[in-house]
Parts: C-alpha cells; sequence; structure tokens
C-alpha cells in the first residue's frame, strides 16, 4: 500500500507532535557569508533547515519561484530528494499555484509529482474542475487549492458576493469540499491574516486540511489561527512560516536558529490546540 | 527609448499583417523520428517551427509546463534567446499562468523576465492587484491576465454572478482595464470557444490586446472569433494556435508543413478583420 499525501501529513502531525510547516523561500542575499557564492548555496541553506526542523514540522513547503529565479531546479530536485530519504514520512508541499487547462495541466502533475518527487502542490481555482484533475490522476498526491489568501489584492476577487451574501471563496471552499475532492486529495489554502475567514472555511469543509500561511513575517496572529482553524482533534492546520525560521540567524550557526525558532513557533501553536 | 510589449505587439501586427500567435507545446512524443531522442530536441523542434513561422505571426508563446516537466529550462532558455536574435520584433509571450503574493511574485518576475527574457507573461487574477504589480515594475513588458478561459471548467469560477447579474470574467476584465492597466502593460486572455463572451470584454475593455486560445484543435470557430474580438483598427487580437500548427507535418518538413497551417490560419483570420 502506498502511503497518500493525506495519510502522510497525520502522521507526521502525530509523530512530531506539529502543525508547524517550513516555507522553503530561498533568498541567497540573506543567506550567512559562508555560503554565499557557492554555486549549490541553495541547497546547502535549504539542507541546513530541513535537517535542524524536521522533527519539528508536519511538512516542508518549497516555493519553486525562489529556485527558479536562480536557474536552481536542479537543487530543488536534490532537496526534495534529501528530504525523502532523510526524514522519510514528512511530506513535501511543492508551492507552485499552477493552474491551466487539462492538458498543460498534465505537463505541470509531470512536473511537480515525477521530475520534482513533491507530494502535493499549490494549484489555483480560477480554471475550474478540469484543471485540477490531472493532478488527482495522481492517488497518493495532494491538490492544495487557493482559497483566501493572505495578501491585501486578496479580496479583490476572493471577497466578491456571489449570491445571497456568500463569498467566492467561500464558494471556492464549498465546491472543493463537496464536488471536486471525490478522492480525498484536496485541501486548501486560507491566509492566517484572517482568523474569521479561517473560521468560516473550516465551518464549509469539515476536517479537511487548510494550509496556512501568513504567521511570522507576514503578522498573521497564532492563536487566532489555532482556535479558527482546528479541527475537533486539534490537528487539520499546516500553519506555514518561512522568513521568521529561515533568516533567525546570520551565521555558521544559522540552522541553530532557525532549530530554535521553529521550536517556539510549534510550542506557541500547541498551546492552542 | 525602449521599445515595451504593446508596441512590439502593434508593430507585429502591421509588419507580418497577422493577429496569428503560434503556441509552442513541445511534445517530444510527437516529434519527427529525426528529432526522437536527441538531447536537444525539444529545441531543434521549436527552432524549426519558429523559423517556419515568424514571418506569419504577431507573437510566440512557450508554454513553460511542456519544458520543465521534461527538465528543459535551458532549451527554453536558447529557444528565447533564438527568437530574439534570429527574428527581432516578434514579441515572445511565456504562458506560465503565474500568480502568487508580491515577494513571490518579484521572484517569478525574474524568472520570466531576466532568465528567460520574455516580453510578457500571463498570469492569474485570483490573488488581486499586488499580486500583479511586481511584473508592472518591469516597464518595457506585459502581464496578461486570466479572464474568460476556454476549458470546459472554465466556467465554475468565471461564470459566478458576482452582483446584478456581472459575471466574475466580466468584473476581471474590468478590473483590469480600469484599475490595474495603470501603465498600458496589461492585456486579457479569453478563450476563443466563447465568442459571444470575447465580444463582451472587447465591450468593457475598450482597445485592450486580447490573447485568445482555444482555435486549432480546440474546435474554436475563426470567423467568430474575429468579428467577435477585433478592434475597430482590425488587430487587438494574439488568436493562439498551437497543436494543429505544431504537429501539422510529421517528418522532415515537418516545418514546411507547420508553415502552411500557419499561413492558412493567417490568411484565414484576415479574411475577417
Amino acid at each position: 500500500m502506498t502511503t497518500t499525501f493525506t495519510q502522510s501529513l497525520a502522521a507526521a502531525w502525530q509523530k512530531n507532535d506539529s502543525l508547524l510547516c517550513v516555507g522553503l523561500d530561498p533568498e541567497p542575499t540573506k543567506f550567512p557569508a559562508h555560503l554565499q557564492g557557492r554555486p549549490d548555496a541553495i541547497f546547502e541553506f535549504c539542507k541546513g533547515i530541513v535537517d535542524a526542523t524536521a522533527d519539528l514540522v508536519c511538512c516542508f513547503k518549497p516555493q519553486i519561484a525562489y529556485f527558479a529565479a536562480h536557474r536552481a531546479e536542479d537543487q530543488l530536485e536534490a532537496l526534495i530528494a534529501h528530504i525523502h530519504e532523510r526524514h522519510p514520512g514528512i511530506p513535501v508541499i511543492l508551492d507552485a499555484k499552477r493552474g491551466d487547462i487539462g492538458s498543460t495541466a498534465e505537463q505541470y502533475a509531470i512536473e511537480a509529482f515525477e521530475r520534482f518527487q513533491a507530494d502535493a502542490i499549490t494549484a489555483s481555482p480560477y480554471m475550474g474542475r478540469d484543471s485540477v484533475t490531472p493532478y488527482l490522476a495522481y492517488p497518493d498526491k495532494g491538490v492544495i487549492l487557493l482559497c483566501r489568501t493572505s495578501n491585501p489584492g486578496g479580496s479583490d476577487l476572493q471577497f466578491l458576493d456571489v449570491g445571497n451574501g456568500e463569498r467566492l471563496f467561500e464558494r471556492v471552499a464549498k465546491l472543493v469540499a463537496t464536488e471536486w475532492n471525490t478522492t480525498g486529495q484536496c485541501a486548501l489554502v486560507v491566509g492566517a491574516t484572517f482568523p474569521a475567514e479561517i473560521a468560516r472555511v473550516r465551518s464549509i469543509v469539515g476536517d479537511l486540511p487548510l494550509l496556512v500561511p501568513g504567521i511570522g513575517a507576514q503578522g498573521g496572529d497564532i492563536q487566532a489561527t489555532v482556535e479558527a482553524g482546528k479541527t475537533a482533534g486539534g490537528t487539520g492546520l499546516m500553519i506555514s512560516s518561512s522568513r521568521a525560521i529561515l533568516y533567525a540567524g546570520k551565521d555558521e550557526n544559522f540552522a541553530t536558529a532557525s532549530h530554535q525558532v521553529a521550536q517556539e513557533t510549534r510550542n506557541a501553536i500547541n498551546r492552542y490546540r
């Protein structure tokens, strides 16, 4: 039996007693001096973070743009292979927010699941259900759809009233939970900057996992996020922090500093579960 | 003075008397036998198509998923460099449908405009205006936002009534034309499978350029598309065809077959301008 993304996530919630997702958004100009200029600096930096935090997280989330901007797809491949080899059972979400017609989405699915060996991908719902189907053809993989995003412009479309006071992000939550998620592979992105909306999404989708970016550098409140989004069992969340953990330290001991912040964040989250 | 994407597009409409966009969606299993198995097959195939059709198009549109699925980012870089060098003045749209928060969109802009040297990128509007702003920071580049897409699931969200009968894609068209396009860098994607909706978008956005995929393999009607979408001056459209042109021939003369189909398509479009 293959383990599915959802099963791996549930196991990691338990094993590491953690709802924390560490986002891997490598910015070489912020790396410690000893890594600057190395051709494998992105891999080495992220490997340091991963090895220092793997016992504190429920998943890792590399953001592909930060690798692609530096022609570092090979380092992303190596990083995900390293996570699978050294930290088996910790799922990897490729944060790519892809979205395209079916024939093109098939190619994105090959990129994410066969080339990069990610366990789940983030995707946009704007093009509708058949833009998501090709990812679901990989039964052990997850698809995490944008619902309510943490950025200021998130309201431009997501807050539109699509009938009887229902907002677009609520419709997306309902569509995914009741129509698209026929195989239990789906999850949703809901930003931590809007706890009332996390609670609203939770009330719509039952126990569907929610990926919640926006704590840490983006300013989301941990207590409000956990209380709004947790399931009855005290899980259901992947609470993502990137910059606050990645760049906690600035010297050769950067990974130790990241471990420390990740541990504090994990524990802060656990206080409200 | 740098030439902007919009200026290049307008010049190519005139110079080649064409509204045709050739979409570059390379699928190695469909390549002619003499290219099969070559490590640079994707580049060589696309170069053959580009050189055979460059005098018949207003732009080229490589779809990045078809390159990324084959670890062929280097061939995509080489292809775009080849187009700029050998066919100056023909703009290149990177079809990537990216969409993310501002700090990540900055990385995608580096990927598209600095690494790949594309002249424009396709992007999703779901995350709102600040997810688009980083692309607009490159004043000579274009941003082409998804509005009404040609796939069956396009209606799932895009057709929702966001108030007084206005549908989501109409709101996107209005937002982009009246609020986001302050610098004249924006365009919209509107599928050829819905001519009445192309006409509706045209009535909302004035002379804003429209990228129209869906003729050829996807079955959109050329006459209806042109009549619905053209501006008063008989331009305003990038009508994209991929598979019908790319895979017109199957042997060593594949590029000649593609030239023939591209010419017929260009001329068919021109009959209705």
